[in-house]
């Protein structure tokens, strides 16, 4: 058996797998678009692929990893291998026995945890959020998702602690793909954004958003369409994403006047792509929140597309 | 020297003030109004009467207890005694040495904390919040703060964690005292339920909260003139204080969503008023917002309005 461990980051837009070594170091790493439709067994079957890809780019073969770590959304039971209620994926209302699928599938131990937590982890042992005693880390994709670390410790909570998009930041405002009213995520989540450009679209404002995610052949409006409508000075996308950022800033400013942290981390598909464009303009919009005089440092995540993959593959040894 | 401590809890609206034995037995306790006007001496003045009545109560001198904790609002340094920018009390804009000018006063040593926390302290120690790892403590008063108890420690984040009333229910809302707009506390803190019952009356609505307040010769809508005003049916009472429930159950779900912790508990002047009454509609508002199928025990604290000044009197022996 190599030294070898493998991280599957499953997304709601896409697949991100790598093999890392025991020093960290990314030997080999595939993607795949997470599937739009089906159920968990297909999005299994397209994790399996892409983690075989990976360990073929690093020269291995998957059953020589020491082991796979998966991080995943939804509802994880670590102990159990088991994945419920992820509503950004397909068909996964009831649980799924991922670890077990994983495991028949690649021929290797898996173990399975929170997609952000992982993400957060991995920022705070290898990249923004080293240093720190605490910190939360925002990842802002397809929804919102959240990640602490106090005390120098990962804090689950009764096991699900971070949920950061689903802060309330305007009682009785947008309905949040969740089902409640006023979420964090129902403004700044890549779905609910993009539901919201629809409707606006079919209300009669023009927008290029759909025409670029069909020119690129996307299934949706990935990060990469919001970019490149932003580019082209899109009113509708450039509103959509101020109107994302003026969320985001509320939701963190609320998590900070709670646990006054020493550093917020933000990292996600979306916060990838427009974390470090739009930073001045979000640390204004925390500011006009956070009830300290002193911020927290507000850092973009630094181990990229990977960190949610490179995360996964720190349970292996855990 | 006797095995007796002394407590202050510094409210906005009143002082509290015991005497405690080594088994956390109250032996004797007392209050005061605390100071509308003057400045941080005047108030400083007031607390030394309230403890010297305390330990009189007790059988003892203030110099015969072992050391007196304080509990009190705004920046609190703990290390050198002072405490800053307590906006809710007279002419407290700057730094003063509180436990300088109490030690001076009283004849003993002072410690002085954050009232909020050392208020779930108690509760976790030796009230509602026995027997959990994890838990929030709410006290509704003339603001509303904030306690944390994460894995049976206290968090105190940087220094000032817990503001609790100053996460952001609703972007763009009403004006906070804090200056900010749209904090739990704008809707639900006395302080800004006060000033908004005022602006509605000089608007035409009819109320008799200011009638009540002058005829049981209040400086202000003490808890108990709220009390009264539900009691008779004023419907302007009612309504402010079903704003502050909502308020209250939507902030206090936000900090589930990020927190996940076992237990919640209800305290302060308010709360202890309209707690126990106001619990269903309490529960109804947070469940809108609660991401998690299983909510965390929701308890009223059980240390009542003394709370605050045995947890205060626990700063002595930390």
């Amino acid at each position: 058996m190599s030294d070898l461990r493998g991280g599957i980051d499953l997304g709601g837009t896409k697949i991100q797998t790598a093999v890392i070594d025991a020093e960290g170091a990314v030997k080999g790493e595939a993607r795949r678009p997470t599937p739009t439709e089906g159920g968990p067994s297909d999005v299994a079957a397209a994790m399996a692929e892409a983690m075989v890809e990976a360990a073929k780019a690093a020269g291995v073969e998957s059953g020589d990893l020491q082991g796979i770590g998966v991080g995943s959304p939804g509802d994880v039971d670590e102990k159990a291998g088991t994945v419920s209620t992820a509503r950004n994926l397909p068909g996964w209302e009831g649980s799924f026995a991922l670890a077990e699928a994983l495991r028949k599938a690649l021929g290797t131990e898996v173990r399975i945890g929170n997609d952000v937590q992982v993400a957060t982890e991995a920022e705070f042992h290898l990249g923004a959020g080293k240093g720190f005693d605490s910190l939360i880390g925002v990842f802002w994709g397809t929804g919102v998702g959240g990640g602490l670390i106090l005390g120098g410790k990962p804090w689950l909570g009764r096991g699900a602690a971070g949920e950061i998009g689903h802060m309330v930041i305007k009682r009785g405002g947008a309905k949040c793909p969740c089902g409640r009213r006023g979420c964090m995520e129902a403004y700044a989540g890549r779905a609910a954004m993009e539901a919201e450009a629809r409707r606006r679209q079919e209300d009669g404002e023009k927008t290029d958003l759909f025409k670029l995610m069909e020119k690129h052949d996307k299934p949706r409006l990935t990060s990469s369409v919001w970019g490149r409508a932003v580019d082209h000075g899109d009113k509708l996308a450039i509103d959509l994403i101020d109107r994302a950022i003026e969320a985001l800033g509320t939701g963190i400013a609320s998590a900070i006047n709670l646990l006054d942290p020493e550093a917020i981390i933000i990292g996600g598909g979306l916060g990838i792509r427009f974390g470090e464009r739009y930073m001045d303009q979000l640390l204004e919009e925390m500011r006009k929140h956070v009830f300290f005089e002193e911020m927290p440092t507000v850092k973009m995540a630094e181990l990229g597309d990977l960190g949610g993959a490179v995360g996964a593959s720190l349970l292996v040894s855990r």
